[in-house]
């Protein structure tokens, strides 16, 4: 069978089994904004069991930047809770593999990487409360302009366990000053992706300097009746794990997510087997 | 000093610091609730390493009966992220030791118990739903007769982890008709406080033969214009670890829950130093 590439947009037609099957395939290595409406997508952090227990805690401790929605048993390859079949290693359209806090080499999967110690870590996103605002009629800039979401470097600190340690990243999003009390109130809903703000329009209170000059992503406009609003970033946890000079850890692409089978508005984020089909 | 037991009534009037004094010095051994209103009250299980990092995953798989508030680093005896100096072996007013599934012993506290592998979780509680239930006007049933709210076993299967399985643990409140809406809004807000309910006016549904004869508590009655609401119990984990049959687990002697520092309205359910007096 031939691995034909698929577009973004051919994709956006096709339904989250397809979809997951395109991926898996290698057929598809792009971004995942905007494909599998209503579907949970998550971050993905995969590790050897020995710091499994201290990323664990880490989450558990920093529910923000890291609300844990799925962990697989060690050297299991499938997340049961979140996927009738849903793989850890093929299953994201991209994959960073770091060794000692280095980018050691991208891939489309790592079913040859795969060991009988790694655990996997899906991590809520903030496609989930993006698309709550955008059904509410608040446009998302980034979006608007095709842009990705522009993420800067806090001094808010993270509580450490063990080596994973550092300080906050996050996401901006412009908006409305009228709309602000509903963005937070909309956004707080989703606990498990991200929640409510963690600042709004004081940037340099959270050691921003230039809302101008993102550290990661692109810049968007604020416009005169916009402040800038900051959420807890999935970021985060990538960048404490690179820091942390771990032997290996692998992480998906940025952008290119993990798509599950729960409902994004699911609560909890677990799959319901007595209502899957 | 002498330890003068002092009473429920007494503890009402202190604060949360003199509480714990109180408690850790085993001058009161009773339930904890109405008491440090405002205060996060936690359930808590004690359980070896080796056992800790199934369980962690066994509250993520389930987290509306098992929301984790808390977990220490192992051999480490304070929850530092919930409280300034809150310990998990003295400060709550009882403990019960299982051993091979069996309840062993029942001490006012485990400091002498205490092991270097001991790892400690704070699993949120109903306290704080029926707090923001009862500050709406809605009434508890159990509250006003001064019973325990009654319990009991489903057959809702909770996903295993390890040796964790088994199924989940409900709790029962009489609800009015009128406000059976508003009472599931409010306590959605607190994912990390058991949630939504699980149930509403169907007991048979959910494997209970008998609203009247509860499996733990007390019955309470049903009125004409109410129905019954099943929301998932703290119970759970200690059902499921006693099934389990480790060889050790401790747990706080129920209604004798731990009480932090942690406003019980935070999000998330973390001590933000910044603002600790």
């Amino acid at each position: 069978m031939m691995n034909t590439p698929i577009s973004h947009e051919a994709l956006r037609m096709v339904d989250v089994a397809t979809l997951r099957d395109t991926i898996r395939t290698g057929r598809y290595q792009g971004h995942t904004a905007g494909l599998a409406a209503g579907f949970l997508q998550v971050n993905l952090v995969i590790l050897p069991e020995r710091y499994a227990r201290d990323f664990l805690r880490f989450c558990q401790r920093n529910p923000k930047p890291c609300p844990l929605v799925g962990v697989t048993d060690a050297g299991v390859r499938r997340f049961h809770t979140l996927g009738h079949d849903l793989r850890a290693d093929t299953d994201a359209p991209g994959y960073n593999v770091y060794e000692n806090g280095e980018l050691a080499r991208q891939c489309d999967n790592v079913a040859a990487l795969w060991r009988d110690d790694f655990v996997a870590f899906a991590l809520g996103c903030s496609f989930t409360f993006e698309h709550a605002l955008m059904n509410a009629g608040i446009a998302m800039r980034h979006v608007d302009e095709n842009k990705t979401v522009p993420m800067f470097r806090t001094n808010l600190p993270l509580i450490a366990a063990g080596p994973f340690a550092g300080t906050m990243v996050v996401s901006m999003r412009p908006v409305r000053k009228r709309d602000l009390s509903e963005v937070a109130e909309i956004s707080a809903r989703f606990p498990l992706a991200h929640g409510g703000p963690v600042n709004t329009g004081t940037p340099s209170a959270i050691g921003i300097k230039d809302v101008e000059k993102p550290d990661w992503g692109d810049a968007v406009d604020i416009r005169d009746e916009e402040v800038p609003v900051f959420w807890a970033c999935g970021v985060t946890p990538q960048n404490v794990a690179i820091a942390a000079r771990l032997p290996l850890f692998i992480s998906h692409r940025p952008g290119a997510m993990l798509i599950t089978d729960v409902n994004e508005r699911a609560d909890p984020p677990i799959l319901d087997r007595r209502r899957a089909t």
